[in-house]
């Protein structure tokens, strides 16, 4: 039994698109209406038959939902708030998709007093954007967190694990601060430094860029697929995590450093103990299923 | 028509037991000889039936080639060319795989004199280590770069790439000082980073080993397979490569800092300017094909 009959998304694009096509999969019986601010975008979900109805307001798209989720970016949950605010049920459950949690929190409730608000953050998601990215599978064996504070009523919070374990994900609770801790290691510092390798490379003088992107097999190209993402997404991800994204950099800039002066002095014992203590990571992740065990993502095989 | 009837391979582990497999399917003519300095890794090789001769010593092994293919981490190359230069029939070609090529040309030189020797590096490898590892295709569509110095008879140069070619490569011909420097960015600082973040995850006291990588899907997995690459080679690779990789570095260090800087103060511009720049850079590496199209490295896929 789906948890939810009528199901509103405002934001169309690789998350929320993915949720209306999960939701199509795994929830036949419920109704899906959506918006998105771009008008291009709606008329896109419109002609790929995403929803049942894509109204030209967030208002009316949240008119008569028992879940309203929100998949904007997060420095955009705040005005999303406010757009639907007037518009929302009492009744109505909202989370969001944020890939920080504690600035959305405090914007949500802010906006929307009294609301029973339950924030999610599904770890999943490609370079790609825009609703014809998204597919149904996306979140299929991934963890999707829940950052419910003290005001969240438990059942609300079932209510809404349960959703994401119907569309495939593993579901755990979690602080929003220690959210943001964690996300700031596992996917934030990565990104900002995908994205900083990337334009390093693009900038060099001697270096054409033809010969980056010719020899990249070497490793690079691993790099540029997160340095793909979403601009608009990342940039306010990094503004709303600040303070943990500024921590994690200040620790990896010291470990960078102790590596640097590795090489710097022929210390290869260093090098050698650290390379051997990540090898372990990683056998640790794949064991775990959160990666493919073919070497080279498979690639090879293609 | 292969270019060598007699291929001897000093070094047996991913990219050395790749080329006897290539060489088996390729050039069906040709004779295999090989060592390794491990024994169990040369019983490995002679279970796996990779060579047609896998004698006990490198002296051996190279007594009767046409083409010596030193197949060891850079660090090694100096000892392997001295273990062969007394056996090293005077008209074979002397070539490597060195992810270095300054450092080990040298090295080559001064223990094989008067050798004829094109020094190789193909672009291609996995995270996984040892003769179990290789596989036959793993230089197709790659490229092999050539870093011949004024001493090379073009003859021979051509020879060497025209073995790469017969084995799925596409060939490149460099100095040897450019090849280190676009290597340093392409491949080197990559790993650098991916091995210090993925150290520095595993370093926190708020944030448990378990949770990177339960939550490794944001991201941060995609670095964990370039840091399970082979802890020897890479120490080495860095030892050897220190100039150019410390040049590297510095520069990366400057970018992160200016958008650590953007963070801080809140310029959200300066970030996505970045951002959308590095989407480019994904797109035209997948253009030219040194990439899979598929999103998320097609692991959604499986």
């Amino acid at each position: 039994m789906a948890p939810f009959a009528r199901v509103a998304l405002i934001g169309l694009g690789l998350i929320g698109s993915s949720i209306a096509r999960a939701v199509r999969e795994h929830m036949p019986g419920a109704t899906l209406t959506g918006y998105d601010a771009d008008a291009k975008v709606r008329a896109r979900a419109r002609e790929l038959g995403l929803l049942d109805q894509a109204p030209s307001s967030a208002a009316e798209a949240v008119a008569e939902a028992d879940l309203v989720i929100l998949c904007v970016p997060v420095g955009g949950m705040d005005a999303a708030a406010a757009e639907i605010a007037a518009a929302l049920p009492p009744a109505a459950i909202v989370s969001d998709v944020g890939s920080s949690k504690a600035s959305v929190a405090t914007a949500l409730r802010q906006r929307l007093p009294g609301a029973r608000i339950v924030p999610a953050h599904p770890v999943a998601g490609t370079e790609n954007s825009g609703p014809d990215a998204g597919f149904a599978s996306l979140f299929r064996g991934r963890w999707c967190i829940l950052t419910p504070d003290e005001e969240a009523a438990p059942a609300d919070v079932e209510a809404v694990a349960e959703f994401w374990r119907q569309l495939g994900a593993k579901v755990e609770i979690m602080d929003a601060k220690h959210h943001d801790l964690v996300l700031a290691v596992t996917s934030h510092l990565p990104h900002l430094i995908a994205y900083t390798i990337v334009g390093t490379a693009s900038d060099l003088e001697e270096v054409t860029e033809s010969e980056v992107i010719k020899y990249s097999a070497g490793g690079f190209r691993d790099f540029t697929r997160i340095a793909a993402s979403n601009p608009t997404m990342w940039r306010d991800i990094f503004l709303a995590n600040k303070e943990a994204v500024l921590d994690m950099l200040q620790r990896f800039h010291e470990d960078l450093t102790m590596l640097q002066r590795a090489i710097r002095w022929d210390d290869g014992d260093t090098l050698f103990e650290l390379f051997t203590r990540t090898r372990a990571i990683r056998r640790g992740l794949v064991e775990q299923g959160q990666d493919v065990a073919r070497p080279d993502f498979g690639r090879s095989e293609g």
